[in-house]
């Protein structure tokens, strides 16, 4: 396994799972990404991702926000998410809080992409991200979309990574390899996304193609359980996107075959899994100037309760100015949970930090601070707590809260 | 009415309510404030608040919080909260996620102050507000206790209040005078309170004292309804605090009865409402670097979907920075309302900033950015949020987040 893109502790690499030197993407697929005038930088911002083969198979998660930006109503409504080809997203504008008008430009893009790569309009998804509640141009998008049909390529992954980032300040991709039974079958992902929402360039996209052969079943299955393990448990900053659009395109060029209750099936899931946590967390660390990650793990006897505090210590942003500077304050764990839980004083709870106990039952343990100060000082800093009670357990993976983030968010002016 | 203490368009000061120049508490009260050890600056930190009226009458209100600090456990359950007398209050230490030790600590001031004050121990409060997780030294406060004794004064309410504050940039205090048919009461307060918790120092701490007479029950009701519309309606940064008390003491030293269900009920009720709303809006504005308050009102005809939508917002730590930046970013309160209410899209919803309409039925109006820009750069911004249906509405104040707060908090390092 190449260090190169599993960087975490956190996450499990399977032995049958290499990085893929030089990326590219999966047999059946090409990609190109351009520059259309959306982005006022004039940098690539509009990206096109095709399938050949015309059995291909494919789901989809979006969102859950109750105010869905244009291009997620029009793909969610519109598609058949089980066979999508074609992606055609852009960057620079949302397309959110637009109305009737966006979802018109969100049904032209959709629309010209279809006759651009020659499928039906229903296997065309179309994505955005950039500004919230300004027209955007589909007309600009549809010109984008004819150059990038031009420049399709199999190695345009790179291309297409970069016209869809925004604030990101690194890119989010990769390509692996994974030993099936049946031979080795190629997995690619393009994201982007740094913070929840950032200042006013939004949103999660990501998009992860493979040559397996997956029927539309078990594609679905496996984005649905890997996504919620990697994007449903990240917080930048506790904020949910308009746009956030996770894709997944299986070719089946490669003719090996993912079947439904399989060893395979395990083992493409374990690589998808790990895929989609390291993006995951790779997006947590861009967190809009974000210096450490932080994951806390929470255990406890109610399940809705776990979630809260896991939930509650993630977002607050006393924690996370904390993670920030390098503080092991333990007592801003306590009111976190304190106030995701109320009323249940007096509470037993633990918390570890780094596999240090620092409070038992509800009160502080002496500890070492300079040991626990040098610890919370590294790029990934582990909270534990224990509630009261056994069988529920969850994680969430957040970013930390400092100067960068005010920079970004309070003086970046519309 | 003076413009000292009231100063927000938010608060309503009725004409029977003037501030009372040089402060001072009601007849019948007493208080002092002292230095005791527990700051480490050497600052006043212990303070003492007695009525000399054995007939006072009083009522409560904590935090909601799970974990909750032991003078509150020790408050809420060895009082009889309708009769207090004493409060003994420190700072510098919140005796927070201490355990039993703790609760023995606080028990033992309890214990100390009904002695200095010569009244039963279930009629001392008792409040701390200072640093979570480290043991209080109960004896160092009984001292300070005994000296506060000596230095009891009517006019001591300047010193208590000096002895509470932590991180405030500023004192919260103000006596008034209120018109009622049977002649005119005093009724003072004394708040500290800068972040719902500030780094190690934690709390919103509130004491009210009237010489009005009021019955116990008369008392609790104004109280309720009247935190109810202030200090429950603020977020500094969305946190609970584990020590929040707000005590109203009655003396009944004017002779001047409050009779339940009278007009004189509601004159008073006014003038608290009037008093707890602007200490309440205090708090949010010395909010640890905050720069401006924003009010949030949110209207529709969900109660609980109204509710969420507003803390949302007010907690958003997009729109409390776009807030700081003086930035009219309604997009950022666009996805606010959309995380609230998951799974609500298409969702109808009208955005007002400082009156001006944004964002009608979901999608952006054209306006002039520039008048909005100058408006939302004042001390004080409005949100108007609309959603489908009628029937309910409510409000929440909030301070914008700035690199001041991430300087307290993230550069503080225990």
């Amino acid at each position: 396994v190449s260090s190169g893109f599993f960087k975490s502790r956190w996450v499990t690499v399977p032995e049958h799972v290499r990085e893929r030197e030089g990326g590219g993407l999966p047999a059946g697929f090409r990609a190109a990404g351009v520059a259309a005038g959306i982005k006022p930088s004039g940098g690539k911002d509009v990206a096109l991702i095709v399938s050949d083969e015309p059995e291909t198979t494919s789901a989809a998660r979006f969102t859950a926000s109750g105010v869905l930006a244009a291009p997620v109503l029009v793909t969610k409504e519109r598609c058949r998410l089980d066979a999508l080809r074609v992606i055609a997203a852009n960057s620079g504008n949302a397309n959110a809080a637009t109305g009737r008008p966006g979802l018109d430009e969100a049904a032209r893009i959709q629309g010209a992409a279809a006759i651009i790569a020659a499928v039906k309009e229903d296997q065309v998804a179309v994505c955005s991200t950039g500004v919230i509640g300004v027209q955007l141009d589909g007309n600009a998008v549809g010109k984008g979309l004819l150059a990038a049909r031009g420049s399709l390529r199999p190695d345009g992954d790179a291309d297409a990574t970069a016209a869809i980032m925004t604030t990101d300040a690194f890119e989010k991709r990769v390509t692996l390899e994974v030993d099936l039974s049946g031979g080795t079958v190629l997995l690619a992902a393009q994201a982007k996304g740094a913070g929840m929402i950032s200042p006013n360039f939004a949103t999660m996209l990501c998009f992860v193609e493979t040559d397996a052969k997956l029927a539309p079943e078990t594609a679905d299955l496996l984005l649905g359980v890997t996504v919620k393990r990697s994007f449903d448990r990240i917080s930048v900053d506790g904020q949910l996107s308009t746009n956030d659009t996770a894709l997944l395109l299986c070719s089946g060029a490669s003719g090996v075959e993912v079947a439904p209750e399989s060893e395979d099936e395990i083992r493409f899931g374990e690589a998808l899994d790990a895929l989609l946590r390291q993006l995951a967390l790779e997006i947590a660390r861009d967190g809009e100037g974000a210096r450490r990650v932080g994951r806390v793990l929470v255990r406890g006897g109610n399940g809705e309760g776990v979630e809260r505090v896991a939930r509650a210590i993630a977002d607050s942003p006393l924690v996370k100015t904390a993670l920030n500077g390098g503080d092991p304050n333990w007592g801003r764990i306590a009111q976190a949970i304190g106030a995701a839980l109320p009323g249940t004083a007096p509470l037993a709870y633990d918390v570890s930090i780094e596999g240090t106990l620092v409070c038992s039952g509800g009160f502080g343990v002496p500890v070492s601070m300079e040991a626990l100060s040098l610890a919370v000082q590294r790029e990934e800093v582990e909270y534990d707590v224990t509630l009261p009670g056994e069988g529920f357990e969850t994680e969430v993976f957040f970013s930390d809260l400092g100067h960068e983030y005010v920079t970004i968010n309070a003086e970046y002016t519309t």
